[in-house]
C-alpha cells in the first residue's frame, strides 16, 4: 500500500505500532482524524503525550496515579491492612469494576518467570515485603493468574514474609458463572469440588 | 469502568472517539503506550497532530499531498488527459495499489445525496468541469460506488460536460474474482452477461 503523502504515511506507521492495529486499520483511523478539526486532533496528540509524560505511579502500591499516592491508597474508607497483590494495573481496574473489594492493592509489575528472564528483583516484591512489615498488614490476597509462574510468585513472596503475622489467601478457583461443567478442565473441576461451599455462602 | 487516574481517563476517552474503538480497546492501547518510552509517545502525539496540521490537498485533484500538487499530478509519466473520478482519498489508495491505472485522479469528496443534504455545490464538481475544459481532458473514468447516488453523480457531471469532446466511461460491473455466481444479485449478474467479453480480453 503506497500512500500519497509522507505525513500520512508517518501517522499510519505510528498507529500501526499499536497492538492489534494493522496498516489498513491504521489508515482508517488516520483518514478519520483527517476529517476532524485541526484543534481536536492537536488535542488528541497532546492528551496522549501528556498522559505518558505526567502520569505517576503510586509510591505505595505502584498503581497509576495523578499524585504521589493513588486514590485508593489515600482513601480512608478502604481497609489499609488488606492488600490485594496483582500483576498489572489492568488487574486493578478489573477488580475495581466488580465493586466487591474494599482493601488496597500492590501491583507487582509482572510475575516471576525465569524463562522470560524475569526474576524477583525486577518486580515490586521487595517493597511489598517492606510494606507488609511496616504497615503490619493483616492479609495478603493474591489475585494472580493460575499458572506455574503465578504459583511460583506466591510461593516466593510467602517465604519472604513467613516470619510476619500476616494471613495469606488467594482468590477462589472454580467453575466460572456461565461456564459449562463438561468443558471445564479437570484441574479446575477437581479444585472446585475440593473447595466446595455450603449453599448460600457463595453469594454474599 | 472507573480508572485510577484522570490523565489515563482522558487518554482513553480520546482513543475511544476513534471509529471501531470501544472503551476496553482504548484502555488496552493506552496501557500499551504507558509501557513505551516517554519520547516515543511524545513523538506519536506530535506525528498525529503534525499530520493534521501540515497536510495539504492537491490544488488540482484534491488528493492528500505534501505540497501544492500531489505526487500523481506532478508525475510526468502519468497520462494527464485521463482522469479517474473517485469519491474519497481511500478510493485513490485502493486504485493505486492495483498498479493498473496510469492516469490522474479527481477526488469529489463525496457523492450527490439529497437525502443527506449533499448537493453538487459541496463537492469538487465545479473544479472538475473547469479542469476538463482547461486541460482538454480526453477521458473521464468514473470509479464510484454502484448505487443511486453514484449514478446520479455521474449523470449530473455528464450533463455539465456534455458540450466538451471528452469520452466518459465507468469501471466495469460484474462478478468479482472469487465471487460465486449463485450468490450474486440479479442486477450484477444481468449486467455481467450483457457486457460479456471475448475470452482473453478480460485479462490484459
Amino acid at each position: 500500500m503506497q500512500l500519497p503523502s509522507t505525513l500520512l504515511e508517518n501517522a499510519v506507521a505510528q498507529f500501526a505500532k499499536l497492538p492489534g492495529i494493522g496498516k489498513k486499520t491504521a489508515l482508517r483511523l488516520v483518514l478519520h482524524l483527517l476529517k476532524q478539526d485541526v484543534n481536536d486532533v492537536q488535542y488528541f496528540g497532546e492528551t496522549i503525550a501528556k498522559m505518558r509524560r505526567d502520569i505517576q505511579f503510586c509510591q505505595r502500591c505502584f498503581n497509576v496515579s495523578d499524585g504521589a499516592l493513588c486514590s485508593i491508597c489515600s482513601n480512608g474508607a478502604r481497609k489499609q491492612h488488606l492488600i490485594c497483590v496483582v500483576e498489572t494495573i489492568r488487574d486493578v481496574i478489573a477488580i475495581e469494576s466488580t465493586q466487591q473489594f474494599n482493601g488496597t492493592y500492590h501491583v507487582l509489575g509482572g510475575i516471576i518467570s525465569p524463562l522470560d528472564g524475569i526474576g524477583p528483583d525486577q518486580l515490586n516484591i521487595e517493597t511489598l515485603v517492606e510494606r507488609v512489615e511496616a504497615e503490619q498488614t493483616e492479609e495478603l490476597l493474591f489475585a494472580l493468574n493460575p499458572n506455574i509462574q503465578g504459583d511460583t510468585t506466591i510461593y516466593y513472596i510467602q517465604r519472604k514474609i513467613g516470619h510476619l503475622p500476616c494471613k495469606v489467601t488467594t482468590i477462589a478457583r472454580g467453575i466460572a458463572f456461565g461456564g459449562e461443567l463438561e468443558y471445564a478442565d479437570e484441574m479446575t473441576l477437581a479444585r472446585s469440588i475440593a473447595n466446595r461451599l455450603p449453599i448460600g455462602q457463595y453469594v454474599k
